[in-house]
């Protein structure tokens, strides 16, 4: 069928969701964002959408640095609990006992259970509808070496990944369901 | 470790494919496209960041409009092929035998065999490194009404998620994994 309603909005899901962190003087805060992206590779550039609401999105602003950790479905309760309670109310790091680590180049931490996290230092906020859309440059990366393959790639026997599917559900990858496609595609007749 | 090495800038993964979809007169032309994001609900956008020398990328900035196409891993061989060749030298409808499906509002085609599709209207395109970002407002959806849920979430019991890892690899989700998070989150103690 076409049509008109996106209903949820969730026909591009499952995403991987970010921890984005944010810090202003001593506090700091971690928000759940399924809504973000890869954009370039030099420099490399990552994003996420914020909504102008969020009390994370004044903190980035005014910091202009934050950062964005990948947590496996261990963390669930994490995961989802940030993106559920605000940080004008509640300080999060205590209420769900987050590990903090500090980062190498900014001054907001990364999350220390994460099997992965961007230091990023904002570059661009492009107005996107309803949300902003944070362009932060990666300066530093922290990843457990434990948990890649020899191409660098995030391993799926050793990562429980968290896909947010929308609403309150979340869903994991199957390691078994693994496909490696050849480099060199085949081309069956010249055109 | 802590490092500024981005390795394969494969920390985020995986990410929904899509097929990004792109007509300048009677040329029609797909490229895969892992670098997407939601960006907000009112209106709907939704970005893909392309690289100034793909083939789609000035497709689009002429004709401004695209699709967004999601496909199963059943169609493994048309995501891979169309990230792997290029417009300029192929016809990649012909060659991987990609089935069009007319839009409802605008003039470039969807793709029948996805499970959903967007039709989008380009409204912004951000530089964002040695990339483009673009901004589409979703004008129509085309989705088979079979792989909802009742929540209008996609059905990972119907649909075999195509995510890709990077480099040629690709995993789907695992419909057994699947965890249902309450909405209301249990606050320990009063702060």
């Amino acid at each position: 069928m076409i049509t008109k309603d996106i209903s949820g909005y969730y026909q591009f899901y499952p995403c991987i969701v970010t921890l984005v962190g944010a810090r202003r003087k001593d506090k700091v805060n971690f928000m759940a964002a399924a809504w973000n992206a890869g954009l370039s590779f030099r420099p490399p550039l990552f994003g996420v959408s914020i909504h102008p609401k969020r009390f994370t999105h004044d903190m980035i602003v005014d910091s202009e640095e934050f950062t964005c950790n990948f947590l496996s479905m261990e963390h669930i309760d994490i995961i989802h609990g940030t993106g559920r309670v605000s940080g004008r109310d509640y300080d999060k790091v205590k209420l769900f006992s987050i590990p903090l680590e500090k980062s190498k180049v900014i001054n907001c931490p990364t999350i220390e259970s994460a099997y992965a996290a961007y230091e990023c230092k904002l570059v661009h906020r492009y107005p996107v509808g309803d949300h902003n859309f944070f362009v932060g440059k990666v300066v530093a990366v922290h990843y457990n070496k434990n948990v890649l393959t020899g191409k660098n790639l995030l391993n799926p026997e050793k990562i429980n990944f968290s896909l947010y599917l929308g609403s309150n559900s979340y869903i994991s990858a199957d390691p078994d369901s693994v496909q490696i496609m050849p480099s060199e595609i085949e081309i069956p007749m010249p055109q």
